[in-house]
This record gives structure tokens, C-alpha cells and sequence, in this order.
């Protein structure tokens, strides 16, 4: 193993190296497609040691849209990791700090873009290494068992340089390529920030809401004040969003709708954290719409009051 | 039983007929306290068939604060209430209508109070009586037993004419001295209406929190994102107040922060709602807030929200 290149490990003689970050259900999506391809030596870095040891042993295997099977090297231990031209980080949006602490050497040289959901990854992800990708994604899945992961929905991913600490153009462009190349159809933006942001006002609006009421998302919708409080969520996103110069891909509103017509009975990935007991993504959501908000001089007490009322649920599975 | 005294029955020789209508935990105070009375006629119209019986056969008894047992003629047949004078009001907000439809025959010529919790109980109970009086109470009690009580606080109760369907104040006054001279202190005021707005002020910015969290009231309050929404529901409670010409009896806000001091444990009662799958009363609460406000021209976004999420937490119970 050559680690010396100087500019891209990886290139030239060897193979283009992508370690996957947090190898969970929209991780092993990725890394199961790029495991596909020769030119590309896939790695994975997963908490899991029987997911590690089931992907090492027989590959990494998606059953569902489409059946892959991917070789993927995978490890707990972040020391392993060789030196990188990428990573994909798809943890959950609360564990980038503690992740990209332990893997940030592997990309000294190279790019790394966060495939997550919410805002705010980014800004994590750039306090541990120089060149960051902002990305959003809309393929879903689930792990059935270690190694095997169901790919649920398929969908775009959409990549671009994160500013102030970007990626050159030409390197998120190969990444974009590759990933497609592997069966994940991904574009590349010079701002993709538009897509991150239709998402993360879509899903501030609707997901934790299912969580606090127990409501599926098309009885959200048919409730005439629930709908008009996701209104209000969703003008208060637009605005902070408009502040920072971003235009969206679509009008979150018009999602919701569509979606309360192909998705009635979808239950909020947060309502299921609630059931688990486990923390949600909410600073990344409605809190991290507040956050940019605030920065921007956006009032956004909707979002403000939805984080609040998450965190005190949150807050209230610990004893005082 | 001779109702046809025209303007006071159970005037002159006649006993003085107070009727409590929902003789639950708070409507047990006062039935056992006016109970002690010799010159009262003390009456209790409930649904519960067991407390009705209990109290017909051995008094309704009062343990706790003070030991009390009062005579009170019970039922669960509306029509066998004779004209009272007064009636007290004591149901869970969301039943005031119903209750009212059914006893409104025997205060025909007399003046009905509502002690019950929140803002537009009296609104109902003027659509069906002609002399409404506004109320607020602050004991709080338990069913322990049918005919048994747990007095649990003391405090004071205030009332007045409530507007634009008010009791004559000469009424006013003799049913608060009647009430106090039993044991209840009360007092009567020619507009009641500031202790009935802290009391709801108070109410909607705390014990919805408690609920959609899981939080006590100290554990919300400790929290600075909670804290601050707990100010932002009280700053437009009292912005619809002082709209309405309401001069409140204190500062919610610094209600709550003493509430913190002396209940820093209290589990909403709204949280016990929830976790009974029971309706709570959260239109008389935020809702009720939100209603004034927006008769007022006085936005009020927080109350609406949390009246969203405790509404849509009810419809989760149904099947959609």
C-alpha cells in the first residue's frame, strides 16, 4: 500500500479508494454499488462488528429495488484505514463529530462528502478535514442482517463543493461519476445546496410532527391546524433558506402533499427513535434550520418550538 | 318541592338550593364543604352511578387538607334536580355543554358559576342560562373512592358577573360569602376575569409542555429551549389579555419559576390524560388562547402549535 501519493491516494497505478462512514442502511447502499466496480477498492468503517465481519466475509449484499452484491472492505477499527480520494459519510447526522474524528486521517489528501440528512453535517465534517462535498440523497433502505441490507426506495443523489471549505469542482464531478457509474444515479452542482435544503424544510416540517403526535403523515396532513403548522414550518425554512441565497429544487409544501398522496400511511423515522428511545436527528432538523436562522437574522420560533419540545422528550428518558 | 318562587327559588323559607353540576374531584369540594350548611340545600348532578350512590347513602366525605363530610343530595337523572338558586359548575371543560344541556331546567331563575379550568366555559354555560358567573379555584382534590375525596391544596376561589350574560353582584356576593362560610374562601369581584386569565395563562404555557414531553414541571423549566417557550406562550397569553382589558393577578412567568421552587416534581395532569388515552382540555387552554387572540386580531403561533400537538396526540387514539 502506497500512501505517499501526494495528491490523490488512490490514483494513477492504484485503485480510486472510498471509504464509506458509518456503514449503516444508506451507507451500505453506497458501498455495496461502488464494491461492485474494479477500478474502485471500497471500504467501509462501521461501529458493527457483526455487520464488519458478515460484509468481510461474504460481501455486501442489497436485496430489494435491486440485488447487489458488493466487495467492500470493512472494519471497526478507524487505524486500518488507508489513505482515501473519498469518503461518504452517512452516519447519523449526532454521531459526524465523534465518526470523523476517528477516520479523518484516511483523508488528509482526499475529499469527503456527507450523504446525510439534515444541515449542519457539513460544517462538522470541515472541522476535521479540508475538503468537504455537500450532498443530499433520497435512496432508503434498512438492515434485514448483518451484511444484508433491504434497498427500499431508489432516488437521486445530489453532490456539489461545500463552501468555505470545498472540494474542487473536477473531484466532486469523478465522485458523481463514479457513483453513478456503480447504479446510484448522483449529479453533480456547483451549489447543491438547493437540494438539501427542499429536503431538510420537507422533512423539519413533517417528520418530528409525526413523532410528538403518533400520526401517520396523511393524517397530518388532513388535520387543518396540523397542516397549518407545517405551513408555518415550512415558511419559516424558505425564509432562512432564501437568507443564505438558496433556491430550492421544489416547493417543500408541494411535497408534503405529494407525499401525503403516494406515502398516507408512512410513519415518521423519528416517532420509531421515540419508540427505540433513541436520539433523534432533531439539531439537524428544525434545530438546525433555527441555528441557520438565527446566523441569518431569520426569526423561526415554529422550529424553535418543534427542537425544544423533541429535546424534552429526549431530555425525559434520562432520570433529572 | 315548590318551584314556582319566581325570583329566587329556595328563597324566603325555603332552604337555599346550590346544585354542583360534575361532582368530581374540584366539584367534591365544594358539595361536601356546602354539604356542612344548614340553611344549604346542597345538590350534585354527576354520570357517576357508584359516587352517587355512595354519597346518597353515607355523605360525601372530604380527607386531606381537612376532614369534612357534607349532606348532598345526589343523582345522575338531570330531571330530578328541583330550581336552584345557584349552580356551580365543576366538569371537565370538554363536557360543560352536554352537562349544561342537561340540568339548564333548574337554574331557569337562578345563577350558574363555573369553577371549571380555562378560558369559554362560561360562553357555553351563557347559551343555555340567562345569569352566568366566572370562576376560578385553585383547591385541587382526587377521587379516592366513590364517596371519598382527597382534598389535596387549599386556595382561594374568585368570582364575578360574567359578561355580557352576568349574574345580578348581590348574587354574586351571597354565593361567595355562602361558599365561604362553608369553608371555601371565595371572594367576589365585579370582574373576576384577571385571576381566571393568570390561572389559564399559566396553565396552557406549563401543563401541555409537561404532556408532549413526559417532563415534571421543574425538569421543563430547567431547560433553557423549554423555558424559552414557556415565556413565549405566556407573552402572548398576556398580550390577548390585555387586548381583552383583563388586568392580570401576577406574573405567570413568575408563577412558574415558583412553581418550579414548590412542585418542582409535578407531573402534568395533561400527561396523565395521555397516558389514560382521555381527552384533555386543551381548547380551554392554548386553544382557548388562540380562539381570544384571534378575535382580538392578536396573533398567538406557540398556542396554536401546542394545541395542534396535543390535538393531533387525542386523534392518534382513533383509528384514522
Amino acid at each position: 500500500m502506497d500512501a505517499s501519493s501526494p495528491q490523490h491516494p488512490g490514483a494513477a497505478a492504484e485503485p480510486m479508494r472510498i471509504c464509506v462512514v458509518g456503514c449503516g442502511a444508506v451507507g451500505s447502499l453506497f458501498a455495496a454499488h461502488l464494491g461492485q466496480l474494479e477500478e474502485v477498492e471500497t471500504w467501509a468503517y462501521d461501529v458493527s462488528q457483526a455487520h464488519v465481519d458478515a460484509i468481510n466475509r461474504d460481501g455486501l449484499r442489497l436485496t430489494g429495488v435491486g440485488e447487489v452484491t458488493g466487495t467492500v472492505r470493512a472494519t471497526t477499527d478507524a487505524a486500518e484505514l488507508p489513505p482515501c480520494r473519498f469518503g461518504i459519510v452517512a452516519t447519523k447526522a449526532l454521531h459526524t463529530e465523534s465518526a470523523m474524528a476517528a477516520v479523518a486521517h484516511a483523508f488528509r489528501e482526499g475529499s469527503v462528502c456527507s450523504v446525510q440528512n439534515g444541515v449542519g453535517n457539513e460544517e462538522l465534517i470541515a472541522s476535521s478535514v479540508e475538503r468537504v462535498i455537500l450532498g443530499t440523497t433520497f435512496p432508503a433502505g434498512h438492515i434485514i442482517e448483518p451484511g444484508v441490507v433491504g434497498w427500499d426506495t431508489g432516488g437521486e443523489t445530489t453532490i456539489g463543493p461545500f463552501e468555505p471549505a470545498p472540494a474542487p469542482m473536477e473531484e466532486v464531478e469523478l465522485l458523481a461519476e463514479t457513483v453513478s457509474r456503480s447504479g446510484m444515479p448522483t449529479r453533480a452542482l456547483a451549489d447543491a445546496r438547493g437540494a438539501q435544503w427542499t429536503k431538510v424544510i420537507f422533512n423539519a416540517a413533517s417528520n418530528p410532527l409525526g413523532a410528538l403526535t403518533g400520526l401517520t403523515h396523511g393524517r397530518l396532513c388532513d388535520d387543518p391546524a396540523l397542516r397549518k403548522l407545517i405551513t408555518g414550518l415550512v415558511a419559516e425554512g424558505k425564509a432562512v433558506a432564501s437568507a443564505l441565497g438558496i433556491t430550492l429544487d421544489s416547493d417543500p409544501d408541494a411535497l408534503i402533499d405529494h407525499a401525503r398522496k403516494v406515502a398516507y400511511d408512512h410513519k415518521a423515522s423519528m416517532l420509531q427513535d421515540f419508540e427505540g428511545r433513541r436520539p433523534t436527528e432533531i439539531d439537524f432538523l428544525d434545530g438546525g434550520i433555527a441555528r441557520f436562522g438565527a446566523e441569518q437574522g431569520v426569526p423561526t420560533p415554529l422550529n424553535e418550538t418543534i427542537a425544544a419540545l423533541v429535546k424534552g422528550v429526549e431530555l425525559s428518558w434520562s432520570t433529572a
